[in-house]
Formats: structure tokens, sequence, C-alpha cells
């Protein structure tokens, strides 16, 4: 696990957005402090391509990213499709949204690399027994407002790295790369459940998911609501573990999907509301996949849990 | 929109099948006037991946071109999944044929970059408002027969570059390539219907298609028949939009698929013949995706119009 | 089809393991004896990117490869996407597991580029019309036991190379390469079934097949037995090719799917143990796809037989 380079593999991903800013139609500018910010999705219109690179940056390089068109129910929707043949290091190690930035009156929650330099949350790089080394760094915020550079410099003072190091991406819920940035999170949240249902995820070797991408919607609490809602209603994952402990293995699928969660059942946006826009009053076994697939190589034993609920996917994103 | 260069980007796939004619199964000569000749389906067989690389050539390199194999009721087909983040120059400013060459008995449809510089037809490029310049560029022609360099001389000419400087791709309709390119149109039918029925079509942000692909056939008017019918029986669109007037939007949607044209409902092969062999006496109406779904980002709304019918694929690729 | 390079081409993708064994998973070490051993799911855990890679060397770097989610009944699993522009050479002159490697009490079964050089069987070379030369060749054994040595001394032997010029791939039945690799032969299968009832390979042009990549199984009997059921129950084909007698191609499709075997209906596993543990009583007609598709470029007919096997499938992954 230590040989995997997230930042120095991501940073591959970020060339090629700086090389082609018309293409992936995104604005790139460097601050006078230093951090070179790319605009995904808050001016800038983004593109899939983007979403695909800044999916692939999330993940430290090491997921693969790939559109498809799929059925649910008489929809047929735009998807996204990731597999990683490192998801501890990938999801939880880079892609989870652990890392909330507060400098002023700026908010954001930062993914990718990054955290593993500032280590974002500290238990949980203890927990995976990850870290990473590296001069330069790129963080993906999910905000709709674009950073300037002393919030850039509070970044990288925090990663170690010089300011002039650092990449920052911004794309908000309530854009094109948001939306698909949201569904390519379907590995990492069903690792991330795992977790905190308290699965070793060390034991997991492979995951492969795949999650319908949300109509864009330009209200950031029907955004939230619908992206959540490809994940809890429409996101599917498959992953491959190495367990001796069978018994409670098969425990732990069937209380990994959405539908272990008193919550289920209701398009995101309207929990939120019942919750008093108040995300600790949701009950947390909700964020997760609606369905959970994991085959266990020790035994052989395929265990699944959970469905997909094309009625709320139709209902999410008609509302 | 006018920093995209359609006909630098696509020479780069025009180089890849220039470099490895074995692979995809193309013959490339040069003729003596100057223009290189890439035969694709005529007396060459064509393949998957060049049908691909010629798709992307279309598309200007601003899309990207997959397979996939996807069901249609019991039926299981080979198909094209397309997506662009520069849906109008990329569809309506290249892979739109909407070149008719005539020299002397010499008669083919042209698409691709070369359109661009020839202004093919002119208003469509005032409409949009795309121009491109280069020294070099790539024209595709639909037709059964491989043009002379003579011909090569006149498409040069109107493209304002020398002979030397034009790649002539050909792949007739009863070609594999064939087959595979026009399935590739899932994205640019559906713009180019919404522009016949008035829409703007730069409102429109990005685009995804998928489409089945025709069984090849070696007779023209079969062949023609069975590729049309994947798009307007079989295609799927999902367009994102910004559009402000909403109540007309919907409007659009509604009469965007084929369904919403008088001559739907059966093979295009027996609606042809019906016309007299006169394509002027098909509703232009038809020549529509049977599904067209679009993301309006200014409010949320998703629209959908349309449904695939599997009866007439699977009608009209047994007859 | 002479020029056609499978050694030179599938070394390219030999290349990208050895330099990022980590991404890949695997272990790569070289022998005293010369030969370069890469572990790709024997002590190593393999990943989905080696068995992309994997499958890519073994189909001679002239298919594509890809993963896509699919449903089978309720169930969605993940699976296997390849297409080859030369079937013939990529599957039968390549991919086909046709070396049966016995070196003291050493087993295993090879397939790959280096069955062209060692002509492996050398009838069918004979009847493809194919030969390869290289200097340096790669050879993919399914087999759980690491070679020394002194087996790819034997293997270089054969192929006419140096032993430092041998590349030997190792993945057991009971790993995901494993698992990945043998649903990766759904082209394949569909050819050579064809052969064996007595079709001529050279007529067929293209070839793109899926099929489900099946749960790793532990034990070598489960896991044969589950790989094998993703291609008899669940795997699709889809051929084009060139044939001037319909009347026999029609009979031909009917014939290629699993089910025209007397022994299709029953998990591999049951069949297998009910032939006494021994391949040679299974009837030959079994090993194919469950779905074969031709269309016929001469007419244009498209013939298909068979149809995918929904609870064959969730029987063979459950027991």
């Amino acid at each position: 696990m230590s040989n995997l380079k997230i930042n120095q593999r991501a940073l591959k991903y970020v060339a090629d957005l700086l090389a082609e800013p018309d293409k992936y139609n995104v604005n790139v500018f460097t601050t006078k402090e230093g951090p070179t910010i790319v605009d995904a999705g808050v001016e800038a219109k983004g593109s899939y391509l983007a979403g695909k690179v800044v999916t692939e940056i999330c993940l430290g390089g090491y997921g693969t990213v790939e559109f498809c068109s799929r059925p649910y129910g008489d929809l047929t929707l735009p998807s996204i499709q990731v597999y990683t043949d490192h998801p501890v290091v990938a999801t939880l190690g880079s892609q989870y949204a652990g890392w909330r930035i507060r400098v002023g009156d700026y908010r954001a929650i930062g993914s990718g690399p990054a955290r593993a330099l500032a280590l974002k949350p500290k238990e949980l790089y203890a927990k995976i027994g990850y870290r990473d080394h590296s001069d330069r760094t790129v963080v993906v915020l999910e905000t709709s407002e674009l950073p300037n550079g002393q919030i850039g410099e509070y970044i990288a003072d925090a990663c170690g790295v010089r300011s002039d190091g650092l990449y920052i991406i911004v794309a908000p819920t309530m854009s094109l790369v948001g939306s698909i940035q949201v569904s390519g999170r379907i590995v990492e949240t069903g690792l991330h459940k795992l977790v905190e249902i308290g699965y070793d995820p060390r034991n997991i070797l492979s995951g492969l998911g795949v999650a319908p991408i949300a109509p864009v919607h330009p209200k950031f609490t029907k955004a939230m609501g619908r992206t959540n809602d490809m994940i809890l209603y429409g996101g599917v994952v498959y992953l491959t573990v190495e367990d001796d402990d069978e018994e409670t293995l098969k425990k732990f699928v069937d209380d990994a999907p959405s539908s272990s969660s008193k919550d289920y059942g209701r398009p995101f946006a309207e929990i939120f509301k019942a919750a008093g826009h108040d995300f600790y009053k949701i009950d947390p076994a909700l964020f997760a996949p609606a369905v959970v697939m994991m085959n266990n190589l020790t035994t052989g034993h395929l265990f699944r849990a959970g469905r997909i609920n094309v009625n709320l996917i139709a209902k999410s994103i008609s509302s």
C-alpha cells in the first residue's frame, strides 16, 4: 500500500486539464499567492470530460472512470462507472470528502490527494495506514465560490507544500462536473458505509461501481438531494474481499445498503428538509449505495443486499 | 467556441489510420494529384476500430466514441455511445452530412471538418457562428465509389487547401464502418432535428447518445433503411441546455423525437419506397432520435419525449 | 493476415505490466535461466486492470477489452466486453488455450502469442494460415503454480527464442485475473465452437462479445465451473462474416450456442462431476457462448441462436 503515489499520479491528470482548458470547458488561473485554480463549474460550464478527469483526480489516479447509458425502469440515464484496484487508498485515502475547509467566511468540502498530505481526518489515515509524500498536490473543492489565493495558502500550508505547488479544482454541486463527481463516489460511499458500521476496509481488494448521473439543478438543496439520491437509490457496488469471518461478513453486507437506514424511502431533499436542514440529524446509515455485493475470495461466496429503486430515481429527478 | 480547432484535432486521428492500415483493415493510397484516400469499406473490409476513429474524425476530434452491447427487447446488439462537450461545433459544424459533392458523374455526401473550411452549408455556419482555419483537412464521404484525384482537387479547392493537404475517408453505407458511423450520428441527429424545428442550438452545452449498430446489408436501400432505423427507433440522446424559456423548451422536446413525424412507425426502407425513392417527399421531422431528453440547467428540469421501439428495430434488421 | 504481429504488439502491453507492478498488483521477477515471470494471481492479488491487460495480451494486442456492469435477471454483475477486427488471428491464433505444457511434474495450459511461434497446435495454424516471427515472446499460463526457470527454458526453446526473451504471465483460475481472462474468451469460444463443428473461420471478419465475470472461488473445480458457466449461460457473441452458402450458415448458427449440447442445462461443476472429472467425457459442443449472432455481409441476414440463461448464472454463482 505504501508504494502508491496518489499525488504524483493525480497531478498527471491535472496537467491534462491545464493543457487544454477549451476542450474541457474549464477556466484556469494563477493567483499571485501561488496556487493555480481550475474552475470546472462556477463560471466555467465544465463538461463530461472534465467530470471524468476530476473524478480520476479525486481517486488519486488509481481508478478508472467511464460513462455509460443505462436503463432505470423506463428511463435511460447517463451513468458513471468507476473501478479501482486500490479501493482503500483511492477512495478513503483520497476521494472521500473528509476535509472541511473553513477560512474566514469561506466554506468548502475538500477531497482528493491533498488530504493524504494534510491527513484529514487523521484517524482515518491511522486506520488505513496510508501516507503520501509530495511537494506538489491537488485538492478538489465542492463549493460554488471560487477560493482566493489566501485560502490557497492556507490549504498549501496544511499540506506542507509551497503555495505554487498547489492546484485547486472547484466544482459546485449544481454543475455538470458536480453531478458527475458525486455519482463517481459510488465505490467510496460503499467503503465509507462499511467503515462506519465497523468493517475493516483493509480486507477490501477491489471495487467496481455504477450509478446514474443526476440531471443538474441550479439550487443547492435540490442538487444535493438529486446527487445523493443517485447513489442511495441507483448505485451498485461490487467489492472483492478476503475475510475469514463469513458469518460477520454476511451481516455487514446486509447492513451496508442505504435501505438499512430508517430514513430510506424518500428523496434526499425531503429527508434533509425533515431534519431541519441539519445533516447531523440524518441517520448516517443512509449514506450508502442502493446495492452492495461482496465476493469473499476466501470462501468464494457472493453476498448481496439492497436493490435499485427506480421509482425513487424517477421521483428525485422529476421534482 | 472560436478556439476549437476541429481540423487540427481530427488530423491526429487520421494519422492513426495512416500509421496502421493493417490494424484498421483500411487501404491507404496517394493520388498523383495530391489527396490521400483512405478506403474504409469499398474494397477494404474496415473494422470496429476504423468505425470508431472515422466517427471521431467526423466529430472533429471533440467527441468520445465507445462500443457497448445493449439489450433491445430480447435482442442484444452492438451499440455505439457518443458524447461531446462541444455539441454544436462537433455535430452541426463537423459531423452533419451537409456537403453534397457532385463532380461530373461522381456523387457523394461529405461530412467532417472539411465542411468548416468550405462552409457547407454557409447558412448553418452563420447560424452557429463557427469557422475554422487550417492548411490541411479531412473529409468523410459516404459513397460506394472511391473518388479519383481530380475529385480530390475539387474538394481541396473548395476548402482552400493544397491538394496534398487533403485526406479523404470513404465508407459506403453498406459497410461495417458505414453502419457504425451512421449510428454514431445519434447526438448530431438530435441537434439537427432541433435546429429544423427552430431551436437555437447555441443553448446546447453537451450531448450524450447511444444507438444500436445496424447489421450490415449489401444493398444500398436496405442498408440505408436499417442504419436510419437504428437512430429513429433505437437512438437515445441526452442534452444539457441553458434556456430561460421553459414553456417553449418543453414543446421543442415534445416535437424532437422521430415519433412526432407522420411517417413514424414503419421501417425506413418502406417509407422510402412509399415516397417513390424521393427523399424530399419524406417528412423531415422523421430524421430524429427515438428518445430525446433535455436537462435545463437554468431550472433543473429534465424533459423527455419518445421511446425505444424494439419491435421496429427487430423488424428492420430481419427484413 | 500475414502482416499482423501479435508478439510485437502484445509485448507493449507486457511492458506496461513490468513498468508498474504496484498499480497492477502483480509480482515481477527474473529467473537466473532468463525468463521473466509475472505473477498475476498466485501470490500476488492481481486486479481488474491486470485482468484487462492480460486479456489484451492473450488477444495478441488485436482486441479491445473493457469492463461494464450488466443486468442478468435481477443480478447486476461486472462483465467484460471484447471486440476484435482480426478474430481468427487474435483468438484462434493467440488467445485459444491450445498449448498443454508438461515439464516433469509441472502442468499448465498455455495461451497467447507464444503459441504462434511454437505452433501449438500445428493443425490449427495450418488451417488458419497464420505464422508470426519474433525474437521475444509472451505466454499466459492458467495454473496455480508458478513455473521455475527451467520450465521457462523449455517454453522458450519450443518458441525458438532466447530464454531472456520470454515473458510468462501466470494467473490461476481461482483468481480475479483468472475469472476475468476466462470470460474474456467470449469471442474465442464462439470461433472455436464454429471450427469444431466444421465452419471455416476465415469467413469471420470481426467479433464483439460480452460475458459476466464469475465471482472468484478459491477451489479449482468451483472456479472452473463458474468461469465456464459465465460463457455457457451468460456469454453473447456477435460476428460479421462473408459467406455465400446461406443455408449452411444458418445451420452453423443454430448449432453454435452451448444449448445445442446434450450436457446443457446444469452448472458446469455438476457436469464435470457427472463426467467423473474427465473433460474428455463432456460433450465438446457444450463449450460455446449462450448466444451466437452472425451478420452475413454477403446477404445482409442476421442469424441468431441461443439465449442468456439467468437462472443458471444465479445458480452457478450461489453454489
